[in-house]
């Protein structure tokens, strides 16, 4: 039905169309054109409104496809191979299948929506279609199954690199969630496999709340996140980000290579709001609190206790006391 | 064919069979009948032949079933649901299969033959039909990623304790190589998936190489490997030593649970013939020499070097100079 609408619509460029002639023309009632006009507006069309003359198309979704990708990609692997998808569970899934079947370093995977985006520590994350960057990228580096959460720390400097040339207020909350003024702004979820003490491959999904509106969130987590529109006033080019990010990873990535940790280390740590601050770390043990004051080798988060003992914290949810 | 084979000695118990009489039933050469009791020989069928009489059956091959590992088991987890095949490709891919699809802790996969076993470092794992133990086990422990390594090792120290039981002389060759007399009697492959810095599971493939008699083994194993029946003379009852093993491997799991890597680093220490002595390992960036001196707290090996340096090993193959 709604093809048929922004049929109508395209057919009839600039022009005003009635409730009652959309409503004849689709045969249904004027209260279901309403319906339709409002779902299509949350995909991404743009309709003006006006009393007694109806709805005039000011806009389509920008969606992203391979040709822009292709041809503003300035990387030398990452991305060269690129999977484009409409809707999909997750691009984290996805990419799990090709590299079962054979899929290379440096696969993209992307989506214009995810039906069941997942997030950090289970949860879901929210991927409305075309309202933002979904995606996964597949990496075989070969490093130490222990250094794998340095891999982490690594996406998340790329990320934050990526994304304060939009919003330069952007910064990393350990291990890897991008914050904008407090509210979340971008997420990172790194799938590892492994055989022995050797990393097999990773699938590095993120998720950029790009051009979100804050009607496009939820109640509970109109609080808590925000976009880079909301941010920016204005949308932002997906295919250009896009093709930004796996830019700045590839390059990272074989500093990585070259130098080791301890470069994207000074990276990460130049670009935290963790570090030097009070926080409340959630785990299965409970609620800790206490002061964090560094990041060790394997990117573990080091926090000094009221009580003078420095803890090693290898995983769990960093908050505000 | 060789069933019909099996058929006919089984309505004949104890009788012997001539080679004349096999060829009329089976309605095939006299070659042909040798050549099919040579290959169920391999399969552990064992027969008498006696010039001019012919051929008896002694006895057919043991099989694992269900029912006698479900009696003998003693665990309260591991091996509590149980898949059993005739054959697989890997049982590592079938337990990766089952846990896709929401197979627990404690499944246990395994094959009387895998057609394309694995073993580390991408190489094959020999594994002729009933003649040793193919398995896998899923684990779900909740520790951080970096601690996976410590699960090889406890998994080398619980098998190593089940098979010392049969053959005194077993060690651990690090990580978690079996080895009597230098050659390896048994193998271990711990793939591991993860998210973020949190292990999702991993699974243990355990072989054992239990009851293969030399001619089993192709030339170039035949020096490099042994197995329980060549070291004690008699086959041993498969059955058993998996319930064994799975009682072994639940005991210092809970015991890893509950103290963490402590005692079972000292276990592995008394277990191994990798310590304290002069080794080469083989990395990916060459062949190095030094002395094996201590694992550390993420499993990996510390060697000192002729220059006084002491170098950390996350991985590698180690072997004697």
């Amino acid at each position: 039905m709604n093809e048929r609408l922004v049929q109508l619509f395209k057919q009839n460029q600039g022009v005003f169309l009635s409730g009652e002639q959309l409503s004849k023309e689709l045969n249904c009632s004027r209260t279901a054109v309403w319906k339709h006009i409002q779902s299509l507006r949350k995909e991404g069309f743009e309709f003006e409104a006006v009393p007694k003359l109806g709805y005039r198309l000011l806009q389509v979704p920008e969606r992203i496809d391979q040709a822009s990708l292709l041809a503003r990609l300035q990387t030398r692997t990452l991305g060269r191979t690129i999977k484009l998808y409409d809707e999909v569970d997750s691009t984290q899934n996805i990419a799990h299948e090709l590299v079962r079947n054979g899929a290379g370093e440096g696969t993209l995977v992307i989506a214009e929506q995810q039906t069941k985006g997942r997030g950090r520590m289970g949860r879901n994350w929210l991927s409305p279609k075309g309202k933002g960057i979904w995606m996964s990228v597949v990496l075989k580096p070969e490093i130490p199954l222990p250094f794998t959460p340095q891999l982490t720390l690594l996406v998340a400097v790329a990320l934050c690199r990526t994304i304060r040339k939009l919003t330069p207020e952007v910064g990393i909350k350990w291990p890897n969630d991008l914050l904008v003024r407090g509210k979340k702004i971008s997420g990172i979820l790194l799938e590892s496999s492994a055989e022995d003490e050797r990393l097999n491959y990773v699938i590095v999904g993120v998720g950029i709340s790009a051009n979100l509106k804050e009607e496009d969130y939820p109640d509970d987590l109109r609080e808590k996140a925000t976009s880079l529109l909301i941010e920016r006033g204005e949308p932002i080019d997906r295919a250009a980000l896009v093709c930004d990010f796996l830019l700045q990873l590839e390059d990272l990535y074989e500093l990585y290579r070259d130098q080791g940790f301890a470069p994207i280390r000074t990276l990460w740590e130049a670009l935290t709001v963790t570090l030097q601050r009070k926080v409340t770390i959630q785990t299965a043990q409970g609620i800790e609190e206490g002061t964090a004051v560094a990041i060790d080798d394997m990117g573990a988060l080091l926090v000094a206790k009221p009580d003078g003992r420095t803890v090693t914290y290898f995983s769990g949810d960093v908050g505000q006391p």
